[in-house]
């Protein structure tokens, strides 16, 4: 069975994640990310529950996050996960966040995670897992900003 | 009264913001980076509240962070802020997120916002708001990692 | 089409509702629980986003909850949801949260809500709404202690 | 020392607690019952962070919210905190939750915790943590709605 390059979930917004502005929360969306990248992992074979027990952990070093068009409360949202960049500790994944009725881009984003053992230091990714995260190209822009005013 | 250029807020690491790795959830770094934001506007003379009751909203439009160390339970959080670039409907602040009781940095943090109307449209910042957020050079490096991946 | 009684929505638990016990924080339940009633309310043919565009709001006044097991990262929770009472401003629901691997009972719940327009003030729940809000007796026993120390 | 009888924190509303009805979403009144816990606590001379690294955890087993009145965006919200009962292994704190410029009562609510080791069974209260918790009448009538339903 060929492994999936870009997975796919989709969550239906809930009021607990509106704001008084009427729209999504933008932290909100970095927990979307989360169950993105814990789905894109599944369905590369690696359960994180199961990587944990083992005693590894990935914890996010950095994030960005490029926001485009409001999310709203019942909208169905659909995001889509690659990885972006695979080393023998680090893990980057790429994000498109979208509309799941209309497809229309809400926002992008990108997190590097970093392989830690028990002891919070760097540890290998096993071989079999990192075998199984396969790069591509980001499949959509994700025209960060920050980057024009380092 | 000479304003201030880089503000500072603390905050108390709460239980519901730790997770299962017994350090706090990434995306909790997002509301300190609110709070200290909401408080820096403040002390640059300008409420959020009252922006908001005359139609105008800051909204995020992009967010880049990089942790650095762990933060935990009970821990005594220190989030300093400035503005590190202002245009007439963007602003972007800067963030340093430190250990209160031992001064170390624990995250840093850019955020982007645009200024839009009720109607969700770009809108100036009124001069007065502008003029008191003073752009300063950044206090510690941010050290975003995401731009080498571009 | 006979309208459900009991309905049941699930969700899996995300790193971000753990805390540092290792177990799924105490408040992220109520969240759950406004997931499975706004489900409930689209079962029955309302759809909450509908009734907030028609004026109507829904307010939580009152929450008990008795949890009973830990949930934890990675499970599939069931949420079954249902009609405890209804009146002409007023309407209550219970739910029981269950493990949906092996069907344990986690938690009960009850949570009431008024009917609010958009001054907040008390308005008639529809007649069609009301009529599709069907009381059911609860499908287990919700348990409360707190009623023991009133 | 005297021991506090009803403890007292003030928190600030931030944007991240509202939601699209422009006020404070209900399940976040739980975490500022867990900040006012865990300073009572503290005045009561037990560190929660230092009773968890002892091997002592305690886990919320049922809570009962009645909500007032709104709270909203930057208000300044105090939350008095005191001890209801308290047994070998179960203690129920009581609060009252006020609008801090005002004094307005917005909501009032009872938790009850068990005490459990780091095996997650039932365990005995420290003496002299138990001691320090000072049972007192309820200083406002919690009104708690769902007696009435059961």
């Amino acid at each position: 069975m060929p492994l999936p390059e870009v997975s796919e979930i989709q969550v239906r917004v809930n009021y607990s994640e509106t704001d008084q502005m009427g729209v999504v929360y933008h932290a909100r969306y970095l927990v979307w990310l989360d169950v993105a990248r814990t789905e894109h992992l599944r369905s590369s074979g690696t359960s994180y529950r199961e990587l944990e027990a083992e005693g590894l952990r990935l914890v996010v070093s950095d994030i960005s996050v490029r926001y485009r068009q409001p999310a709203k409360f019942d909208d169905i949202i659909r995001v889509r996960c690659w990885v972006r960049d695979v080393a023998t500790r680090r893990v980057e994944f790429g994000y498109a966040v979208e509309n799941g009725a209309n497809g229309r881009l809400l926002a992008t984003a990108s997190t590097g995670l970093m392989s830690l053992g028990t002891d919070m230091r760097l540890r290998t990714i096993p071989d079999q897992v990192r075998a199984a995260l396969r790069v591509v190209p980001d499949p959509v822009r994700l025209g960060f900003t920050t980057e024009d005013t380092q």
